[in-house]
């Protein structure tokens, strides 16, 4: 048998829907030798790689690695050396807090040709299918995406920025750290922007909470929001159907 | 013949390439019945759309509409109550500067049901594919995405806190005032960070343009680049195989 030349290529899966992958990261599935797959990939997905083809679960959400980043990177290298073509299935875009630089890199120490075929990012898409616009004339002209859980495992010090600035604030693996974050919008004078915070987006256990800055703790616990979560925080989140009502209940109560 | 219910989706297409259009917007695409699509929306995406199917181009890009919004929004209500099922393909993500919201309020206004189908947007992807990351350990924490072209063609405000920030900045449809916008960051004392200018992202007509801020303006004419173009500010630019020639070139010239 001849020997498969060896390849890698990171494909984002997408948020979590498993028809929210590209026709170019299907593409590269179905020519898959081995298949290295993030926790938050759908199974469905894995049903468009060859039967033959090996597929490894390599885990990784916030806090919970199966695998050590350099594990990856290893298995990576070595079953492209040994089978072929290595998909890396990341969840999301593998550029978004993805780790997939480094993997780019181990790849290219190893003289191993590596492509990306970019995915739909939870950062932009859990939003929008709430249609919620990340952007929206008159109301937002940016949006800015903050990591809320960095290498450290302090807050990102752009966080601080981000709540001082204009644009719509997206925080992604930010649940944990959620009293932290509105304590720095609130310092910023912000009680009363809106917040969401939207549970397995794209999925169909999806749930969304919205309130402004200063109920929007209260209501994660009441309603037991859980990880993974992408946090909100803007004027378009008013935008959403569920926060109108709650806009016309503080305004009755202010009006007491 | 019966009726069809009226139904609109919105749907990304990505940056260009065809194969970035993703599976759920090909099923929109393959049960259209009319498909009004933008200027930026590569033709072979068209080969879903069913053979009966009505295909009305409305143009949209940066400075040169085929139609106002109101005519594309009152397009696509029309469509819908005489035809069925309108699929809206957009450039990009309906949310990133899409002006996607307006067309639900639209639709909404008319009670005619809307759903969204998000695309891969340019502001991640197009650097994706070069392979600069958007965020990399150790060098950026966080992404912020800004308009070149405000509403009332201003530059945005936000490009003045963006530039003061430490996120990668992503500015979109902002080639036409690549000065102003260095000039911006140059105030910042931001001379040296790297910049990459992407044309045609994701297409064959793609190319690359990098250099620090003191001489991007330089670089984007002697390369004649062309809209439409991603701007990306920011340290991870320094990872692009491009730079690192140019790095060593302007230390070579600094040490004479």
């Amino acid at each position: 048998m001849r020997q498969k030349e060896p390849r890698i290529t990171l494909v984002g899966a997408g948020p979590g829907d498993p028809d929210l992958i590209t026709l170019k990261g299907l593409k590269a599935l179905q020519t898959a030798d081995v298949v290295l797959y993030d926790a938050l990939v759908g199974d469905a997905m894995l049903d468009h790689v060859p039967a033959g083809a090996v597929k490894i679960y390599v885990g990784k959400r916030s806090g919970e690695h199966a695998y050590a980043q350099e594990t990856i990177n290893k298995l990576m290298v070595d079953y492209a050396l040994n089978y072929g073509h290595v998909v890396r299935l990341k969840g999301g875009d593998p550029f978004v807090f993805g780790r997939g630089f480094e993997e780019l890199e181990f790849a290219a120490a190893h003289q191993i040709p590596a492509a990306v075929v970019p995915g739909i990012s939870s950062s932009i898409a859990v939003a929008g299918l709430q249609q919620i616009p990340v952007t929206h004339r008159g109301m937002s002209e940016s949006f800015w995406v903050v990591t809320g859980t960095t290498a450290a495992g302090a807050l990102s010090a752009d966080i601080y920025d981000a709540a001082r600035s204009n644009a719509t604030v997206v925080v992604l693996m930010g649940l944990k750290k959620l009293e932290e974050i509105a304590a720095v919008f609130t310092a910023e004078g912000k009680h009363d922007l809106p917040v969401a915070i939207i549970q397995d987006g794209s999925t169909k256990n999806e749930r969304i909470v919205t309130a402004p800055v200063s109920r929007i703790c209260a209501a994660a616990r009441s309603e037991q929001v859980k990880a993974p979560a992408v946090l909100i925080f803007g004027e378009v989140v008013s935008l959403h159907a569920s926060f109108k009502p709650l806009q016309q209940l503080y305004a009755g109560v202010a009006e007491k």
